[in-house]
């Protein structure tokens, strides 16, 4: 047994992680109040990294999987009150609110969902905790889950976690997350090597590319 | 200990199980290819049930539950995708499908949900199965837990006795639900009165007032 | 789509719900404290059906099963703890307790579970609640359930409803199980027949038997 | 809203987390085979940290909380059948198998559970996903729960993000925990921070006799 399969693509979905105005502007609600001193400082790699490596990687896996007519879900922090009543513990603690319905909450335009796909707000670092994507996963009958998003150390290490543990094959796309520093980035990819398969966005294209062409 | 306790406002909430077109209009996805014939012969009860008693004491205590600000929720049958291919074997193996944003998935006008009360999508019988409501229930401080809808003997029933089990406190309220018969809505009573305390909407409404009272 | 399908062995498992001393044995703790009055007149017809259909039958079905191959699990209320701390608050309000390791927490010697067949302790109704068993049977690669065991319209329907709700295929053994009256059983059959095939002990081992004569 | 809370002792327990022969012993399943030069090469810093650091503040732990009587936990890694066949996939493709009841499950003997201490046989990295320790903690009244083990960033991260993610407030021992070098160790406890307190042995110790002297 091994955890280095290509995707089937009747077993497999895609699942992009928090690609929402909230945490990936400059101006969405994690950042707005932040100084631009520290935009230009201490998050210059996180702003750049997004802009020149993981969204542009993001959008084409999105194509590719959509071509492939492979499932693509998304998961955004997004409360199901205004107020946040229903939040996660940890995300009252943390003041993180994105509010039922806000901007803050929806997914980036130049990764806008499609009309018929799945949508999930959550409030917990890890999706499997705030919703209920294994239940769905399952009754998609999905076997291999690849993971994207942001921010690789926090909520999509805890998707990887979990995903593994459930008993789903696990595939991440290194170069279509970020984090707050290279460092950060590489220190979670070693950690979770045991857990998951670690593809580039070309590789993996090319392996649907190939599945697509047999 | 028992579960023959009053109310805590703090620590409740009401949930409306499957109160939505598809299953309780005559024109609802369940029953309009029904004949006229067996909605005034074998539907009449459930029907007549609904429009005379049901309906009216679940509008009775959505009222009293807002009054005394304790959290109303709401489930319905409704897929999180137009086709359905989300939703759970049983509904698939049943035939069951509300697509995503049909109007059949709309919680009846009667009983229409606030503007930040949260309502929850489900797929199988048990809300506790296909939702994260333990989660949110759990993050709401929520305890007991009172129940009301249709139907009576599946929905309803595998609600309390999901809940039960589960740890909250149930209160389900028989005048508030309704079934396709009352033998079959009798029988449901007997067999979950150890899963759940059953109170009528006039005393549940007068336990709450009583309480705001303090 | 169809509930009826005929069992893939290598797809399927048995589980024996509660089929233990506490509550099958005229010494069991649900009975000790019973005077006989009480056993020979409200509870003869429990006891009856027990030694008479439930029991054998059982025993039929675990020897076929073994015989085929087919994972044979055992549910037991049971605590992790002497006192039963760690019991769900249902079991502790009903006063519901069977302590670790007491011979009222072990499954019948008649049906006495093989040396790496899997008992799981539970405290809830439904067995899908107080243990992971729904994690298990995934890793198992089981998709189709077989139930038996008592009573019918407590443990055993609670959990026929949440392994449909789950995505289990539930067969479901009738004269394999055994409630407080004729009537009780007879209402949860019809109650829970939208969330499972029934099959008699004979028809079972005869399909199964089918199965391994290709 | 805090994570910083000192310990509620009626509201908290002590999770070991894997502490057993298989992965802490030279001759359990994980070391047997490793040759002497690694022992005493890529594992010396392990073996070391586990001797003089992380199981002197583990024992020193179990008996401040069971003083404070506080409940103690343990879980092992352990599979619930003798050839693994329930374990996870991630178990069976890393070629993990600790046979029910075999030598390598066993807590050390330094840290041996107590009678009535409740301990669980895992399959999955994060306790969270292959036991159902959830419910058993929501049956005990615990909303604080402490963690301590093995490996810091595998088995004992896992469980500090889903524990946090479902609401418990976690404390991390961190000088009661080891992994494989100084440098993993310190990278998992700052990618965490944000889930979990961290307290040394010594200041929790004396948090809980103040609680203690009250």
């Amino acid at each position: 047994m091994t955890r280095e399969l290509p995707l089937d693509p009747k077993r497999s979905a895609l699942l992009f992680i928090d690609v929402q105005n909230f945490c990936v502007r400059r101006d969405g609600g994690e950042f707005k109040a932040v100084p631009d001193a520290d935009i230009i400082g201490k998050y210059a790699y996180y702003f750049e990294r997004l802009k020149s490596v993981a969204i542009p990687n993001m959008v084409r896996l999105q194509a590719a999987f959509r071509t492939a007519r492979i499932e693509v879900l998304y998961t955004v922090i997004e409360s199901l009150t205004r107020d946040g009543r229903d939040r996660s513990l940890d995300y009252k603690i943390t003041g993180f609110n994105v509010p039922k319905g806000a901007w803050d909450g929806k997914v980036i335009d130049e990764l806008a969902p499609g009309d018929d796909e799945i949508v999930l707000p959550k409030s917990s670092s890890s999706v499997f905790v705030s919703t209920h994507i294994d239940y769905l996963l399952r009754n998609l009958n999905v076997k291999q889950l690849v993971l994207a998003g942001v921010v690789t150390d926090q909520c999509v290490e805890s998707a990887v976690r979990d995903a593994c543990d459930i008993g789903y094959l696990v595939t991440l796309v290194p170069d279509a997350c970020a984090t707050y520093s290279q460092v950060r980035h590489d220190n979670t990819l070693r950690a979770i090597k045991g857990y998951c398969r670690q593809v580039s966005t070309e590789a993996l294209i090319k392996e649907i590319g190939v599945l697509r062409g047999r």
